[in-house]
């Protein structure tokens, strides 16, 4: 099956010289075969998208989400960390059954397909049923069931990872990928992180953690084990694995260092952190220090959306103003955090996150001949400064056209939306 | 001529507890003459719009831009600020024409439609131009000739101001209203602003001012006046007009003080102070003490889009980290920001800002059966935390529908792209 996309500016993320004003992509099976300016070679094309007006770009990458917390979305606003999760989110998600969680991640995938997400990293319950609706969608994600170590089930978050893992890994076409997901370094203690990082090691499989997402945190962890979270991390030899690292907010220098030294892949959540209050992460030091810093959006009920396009457009301004430096994450590093840098934080750089002859077909295409992207002097300023989700046109995941003109493919949207309603009334 | 709007959920803007599950507005020629909850009294209207999924709000109100720059839309981007103002936005606003004005802000009016905004204040040059294209376009607009008194042309701006007040005020069925636009305290000397404000009493208008944007502006007029740009305006009796002062961002606390004693209106512009980095506006404070502190976008060029939605969320996610206090300008009173005290701001609440018996009819409808805004669980939340542009289905401004089902109503929407890609080709 030959996909033939002629007519496009493309923006391949390769370099920021590598852009293509009007060009071709071939897509052969689910990989790209040929890339280049001008007219592709003629060939038998099953099919050919006609690309005049838009731009086409590797997919983005959302590199921490809790999908299924859509039902959660706009339940629970303006409040104090504690209090929210405490009598809001907790209680709420304890009620949350298996087909819940089914038709929340759909709800999230349909939204994260309308605004250009081709891959997400998520952390949550349920993750049978999560695989199935990225099985059934044609998305890719990096899933992770989220293990709790001090609480009753923490053996059983074990076993069932492990069973996970048995099941999906590779699935869908290689688009299915588990790790294991310890929620916390305040949630899980050394003892039972030593078990996880056992089973990482006897699976071969990477990590996915949230750490320093917030001041109380790193004083709760520095005063039991005498060592900020990523220093008490690295003690346990828990860097030695591939480690997913979500917030990354309050780091010392010797934090950064630390993160670099492991490679370890950061999920920034500007807009979460900025929603709960939580603090601004030092992503530009991090940058500088070489570490692959990507971008999540986290669950839906502390952003309220999932839309990358504005995950970026925020990361570029807040570090801006953080640091009183307007040179600081240009518009092209911004959709380098978006792209590529996903791909490195989830370690699948070799399949996705760039336009490269060899790499999985993982791209969407704006529509650029709209009033708020006019006039073009610069492709990647418009698309992070003044790009909107409902500008993704088309999608396309592992060589398939999953969203055409806007129009989902592998998903009936309107019984997404009505299941999605039906749940949530319950919780009114 | 009357409009019936019904089956649609109301978001009216006079108090938090009085939004309308499922109800009706009525408009009778450009005013609203009736709002309730259930079914509209029968009676003979010439056109209904059918609300059914859809939530109506009072139209956005951008407070400060500069249309026409819309133009310069990532022209230069990523740049130290007066880098960027003197190598690459100086040079280029000294090669427009007044043509290039005229499709430069009908290119702004098409995104603000096309995103919910009903009226903006505007400060630039070649005015005539912009009135023009507010008159052809039904939108409102607060109009404004920036005055730079330190220049050559310190006089022409004076007289200009005096014959655009003369031609304009009050013109489009009162649409269009023209107020006096000194630039700056640092362009302006006091003896220039002693003119505009005598012109200012003459013509009983108010006055539109950039105030306190960088520390350096700060710094500078603390050196020459010996007192804060806002204690230097005060002492010149600058704020005994009806001020809107755009930016706001170096402020001490006696600065607030002398905003709110005045009740000077205030444009905060986040992106544009974020991606400038300029700094962070004491917004929080600044509503606590009463000042109606309303949000723009400033221009394209610095933002780089007129997305009020975007403009509301980042606001409200700004001050939340900025503080440490996830409570800060919850949802509600973000939007407040957007509608209601934009209006104020302007000296424009008895007309526009809320829906309400008697006001104007300046009025969105958006489109609320969509992925991102399921659940439903609190409209405003949904609108602020999770809105896009595309949503806005209907705009209704002077009790005409200018956009409808996203179509453009009095605009050749192809003809003004076209246009202004036309002039950009000079500028590459």
């Amino acid at each position: 099956m030959k996909l033939l996309i002629e007519n496009v500016s493309i923006v391949p993320m390769t370099a920021n010289d590598e852009s293509i004003e009007k060009g071709y992509i071939v897509i052969a099976d689910n990989c790209i075969e040929k890339i280049g300016p001008g007219e592709a070679p003629a060939d038998n094309y099953e099919q050919r998208l006609d690309g005049h007006n838009q731009m086409a770009l590797p997919g983005f990458i959302n590199t921490h989400t809790h999908a299924a917390m859509t039902l959660l979305r706009g339940y629970a606003d303006d409040m104090p960390l504690m209090e929210w999760l405490e009598k809001k989110i907790w209680p709420l998600e304890a009620r949350l059954t298996a087909e819940d969680i089914y038709w929340g991640t759909m709800l999230a995938i349909v939204e994260m397909i309308k605004s250009g997400t081709t891959c997400f990293a998520d952390m949550y319950f349920y993750m049978d049923e999560v695989a199935r609706a990225v099985e059934k969608t044609g998305i890719r994600a990096v899933l992770a069931r989220g293990m709790i170590g001090v609480g009753p089930e923490n053996e059983q978050a074990l076993t069932e990872s492990r069973e996970l893992a048995g099941k999906w890994q590779g699935k869908a076409n290689g688009r299915i990928k588990f790790i294991l997901g310890p929620h916390a370094p305040y949630t899980c203690p050394p003892d039972y992180l030593r078990k996880v990082m056992e089973l990482a090691e006897e699976l071969n499989i990477g990590l996915h953690i949230h750490l320093a997402e917030t001041a109380g945190e790193v004083a709760d962890i520095t005063r039991i084990y005498g060592k900020t979270p990523t220093a008490h991390l690295e003690s346990l030899g828990f860097f030695e694995h591939s480690v997913l690292a979500a917030h990354c907010v309050h780091l010392t220098d010797e934090d950064i260092a630390i993160l670099a030294k492991y490679q370890v892949g950061v999920a920034h959540n500007p807009e979460s952190n900025m929603k709960l209050a939580s603090g601004i992460a030092p992503v530009p030091k991090m940058l500088e220090a070489g570490i692959p810093v990507a971008l999540g959006t986290d669950g839906a009920s502390s952003n309220n959306n999932l839309d990358m396009l504005q995950e970026m457009r925020t990361c570029a301004l807040l570090h801006k103003v953080n640091t009183s430096d307007p040179t600081v994450i240009p518009a092209y590093q911004a959709l380098e955090m978006a792209t590529v840098n996903g791909a490195r934080a989830l370690r699948l750089s070799s399949e996705t996150g760039q336009i490269k002859v060899g790499m999985k077909a993982d791209i969407i295409l704006l529509n650029t001949a709209q009033a708020h992207l006019i006039p073009c002097y610069d492709l990647v300023a418009n698309l992070v400064y003044a790009g909107q989700a409902s500008d993704v046109n088309t999608v396309i995941v592992d060589g398939n056209i999953i969203m055409q003109d806007r129009v989902l493919k592998t998903i009936d949207e309107k019984e997404v939306l009505s299941q999605a309603q039906r749940i949530c009334a319950r919780f009114r």
